[in-house]
């Protein structure tokens, strides 16, 4: 096993750094988040941040550098509005969703530019990734700093969720294999998802068994 | 598309709705997380919550209910020592990580229970699981209460970090599938990684290429 205490990690050069500990978490979503500024200028930015806070009511977070230059769009535009989108990344278009982290101007709209199609759903004023199969329309309720390292911890309720039917079973579990999404390592490495197994509800005593769907 | 606006998700059947708003932000990591108490009780718990924060410090958070029972053992030994390890689930052992989340008595340790070998490394006083391939020891800096749902963010910094050499590339890449690492969808479903693509830095105008490694 290789072995790094606090000092050698941070003795490492910068971009080896970044690459490593941004790769030791694990597997991450891909998520394509979608905005609109009050002057209507669209933004399509990709997030391996967001993540599931609680289900009753249902809130997810997402984590968010205002200072950096690619997230500062999708950051005031959620902060002026209130609203934005969550897409899952399909494995089809990883090349498209990687390409939305290049630093474009305000005036260009990521939908455009890295070929995705804009489009608005149930009057929700922020917009869908048309590509996605699995989208969330968000709404903002909460925002917490992390005054440690000047991120934030943006926290949103779904308001609307839109799912592929062939993916989802009577249970309620979301097969991310059928529904194609992809999971991110480190900055820009993209990966399939093949599910192994699924298990019953575990209780002392007895080991989980695998569960027929 | 199946659709669900807030009202409907919220009329759903409470297994079903929690099944469903686990999924829906994609893969997530699975970690086993070890803890002492003060008393030498260990515990070993699954995480799927476990998230990047910061690269410069190495920052992880992660999402524990205290009130919840399988959690709380966890939370109450971080709270106590300011220590934890963070292993990631090699797919070899999914079932035995699942078994982790029945709730075991305080006095009985999930690693000889559900099968895994309790490991301490240069001085750190939580203990590691030896079967893990990736594995982090942990130090609290910082509790952030999340009020709207009772949960917490625990955020930490990388102390030591233990990788195995054939999975980590030059530029500090760290390949999950060569790792074995596991993904978890919603509560108890399992997947297995397969790389498909890892692009350049992406720039306005160019299409990010594929990396060779």
């Amino acid at each position: 096993m290789l072995y790094f205490d606090k000092a050698t990690l941070q003795s490492l050069e910068k971009i080896k750094r970044l690459n490593i500990v941004n790769s030791i978490t694990g597997i991450k979503p891909a998520n394509l988040v979608g905005t609109i500024s009050p002057d209507n200028k669209t933004n399509l930015a990709i997030f391996s941040s967001v993540i599931h806070l609680g289900s009753n009511p249902a809130l997810l977070g997402m984590v968010v550098r205002p200072a950096g230059e690619v997230a500062r769009h999708t950051y005031e535009n959620i902060k002026a509005t209130g609203r934005y989108t969550i897409n899952h990344v399909h494995h089809r278009f990883i090349q498209q969703a990687h390409y939305t982290s290049a630093k474009f101007e305000r005036d260009e709209s990521e939908f455009a530019a890295c070929g995705f199609t804009e489009i608005y759903l149930a009057d929700w004023p922020a917009p869908y990734v048309a590509e996605s199969t699995v989208r969330m329309g968000m709404q903002l309720v909460e925002e917490i700093s992390i005054e440690r390292n000047g991120t934030v911890l943006l926290i949103g309720e779904v308001a609307q969720l839109y799912l592929p039917p062939e993916a989802l079973n009577e249970q309620g579990y979301l097969d991310l294999a059928t529904a194609g999404s992809a999971g991110i390592s480190g900055l820009n490495t993209y990966y399939t998802l093949q599910k192994t197994g699924s298990f019953s509800y575990a209780r002392p005593g007895i080991l989980p068994q695998p569960e027929e769907e």
